[in-house]
C-alpha cells in the first residue's frame, strides 16, 4: 500500500487522502500553519513557495504562491472556517489559475500513539472539478510534498 | 413537479436546488447579496432575519440571524469566494448552532427569456452532515423563501 492513499469515487464530488506520520500531532499540526515550516513542505520539491498571508483564525484568509524553476507562478488562497487547531482545521482552497472552481477540505489529525494519522476531505462545486484536481498532477504533488514532511518533522522531533 | 426542486442522491454530499422566478436575472441576483431585500424572504415565513454583515466582494464576510416568535435566535455565516455576480455566487455557509460543519454553496442565474432559472449546488463535508441538514428542515425553509422571493420580486418589477 502507498504510504499516501488518495481516494475518489466514481460519480462523488470528493477526494479523500490518508496518510499517516511518525511524528506528534501537534508537530503534524504546526507543520500545516505555520508558514515557516509550510514552505519548507508542502508541494513537489521542484517548486518553490512564497507564504502571502497566513491569518490562521476563524475568517482568516490564507495565501501562497508556488514558483517553477522558469519563474511561472501559481496563486493559491482561501479561508478557514473555525480556528485551526489540532482537532482540525477546516478551510477553502481555490487555484487562481482556474478561479471560481472552489473545493471545501477538512483535516483531523488523530493521535495513534505517538504517531499521527491525518485525513484529509476534500469536496468540490462538481465531480468535473474533482477530476480536474486529480488530473493536475495532485496525487504526485501531494505525496512529495508528505515525503518532504516526513523528512521536517524528523529534523523538527527532539532528539531522544 | 413542485415549484422547488431539491435532489439529493445517496451517497453523494451534495444537495442540488432548482427553481425558476418570473423576473429577470439582475432581479434575481440582487435579491440575494442586497441586505435590504434579503430580510424581506430569506428562510421561512416565521422567523425574522437581521443581517449583521453583508461584504459582497472577493473573500468578503456575511452573516445574518434568524429570530423565532419565542425569541430563538440562529446565526449563521459564511465567505464569498470571488466577486458576486448575475454570473455565479460561490460562497462558504456554517450553522453557528454546528460549528465546524461547513458547505460550499455555488449559486448560478440563467436568462431564461426574461425569466430566471436559479441552480444551487451545496456540497457537504460529508453525507452525513448533508443528511443533518435535510433533516434540519431546510426543504420547508428553502421552499417557503422561493415563495416569498416570489412575491418580492413582483412588488420590484417596473408596472409595464
Amino acid at each position: 500500500m502507498p504510504k499516501t492513499q488518495i481516494i475518489a469515487e466514481p460519480g462523488v464530488p470528493q477526494i479523500v487522502t490518508i496518510r499517516e506520520f511518525d511524528a506528534p500531532r501537534d508537530l503534524v499540526f504546526r507543520a500545516h500553519v505555520d508558514p515557516e515550516l509550510l514552505v519548507k513542505w508542502l508541494g513537489p520539491r521542484r517548486l518553490t513557495m512564497t507564504v502571502d498571508r497566513y491569518d490562521v483564525r476563524n475568517g482568516g484568509i490564507w495565501r501562497y504562491i508556488h514558483r517553477d524553476v522558469d519563474g511561472s507562478e501559481f496563486g493559491f488562497h482561501g479561508v478557514f472556517h473555525g480556528t485551526p487547531s489540532p482537532d482540525g482545521i477546516v478551510q477553502t482552497f481555490e487555484f487562481e489559475g482556474f478561479p471560481g472552481h472552489v473545493s471545501l477540505d477538512s483535516l483531523s489529525f488523530e493521535d495513534i500513539g505517538g504517531r499521527t494519522h491525518l485525513r484529509s476531505v476534500s469536496v468540490f462545486q462538481s465531480v468535473e472539478d474533482r477530476d480536474g484536481m486529480l488530473e493536475s498532477g495532485m496525487e504526485t504533488g501531494v505525496s512529495e510534498g508528505y515525503e518532504r514532511l516526513d523528512e521536517l518533522v524528523a529534523e523538527q522531533a527532539p532528539v531522544s
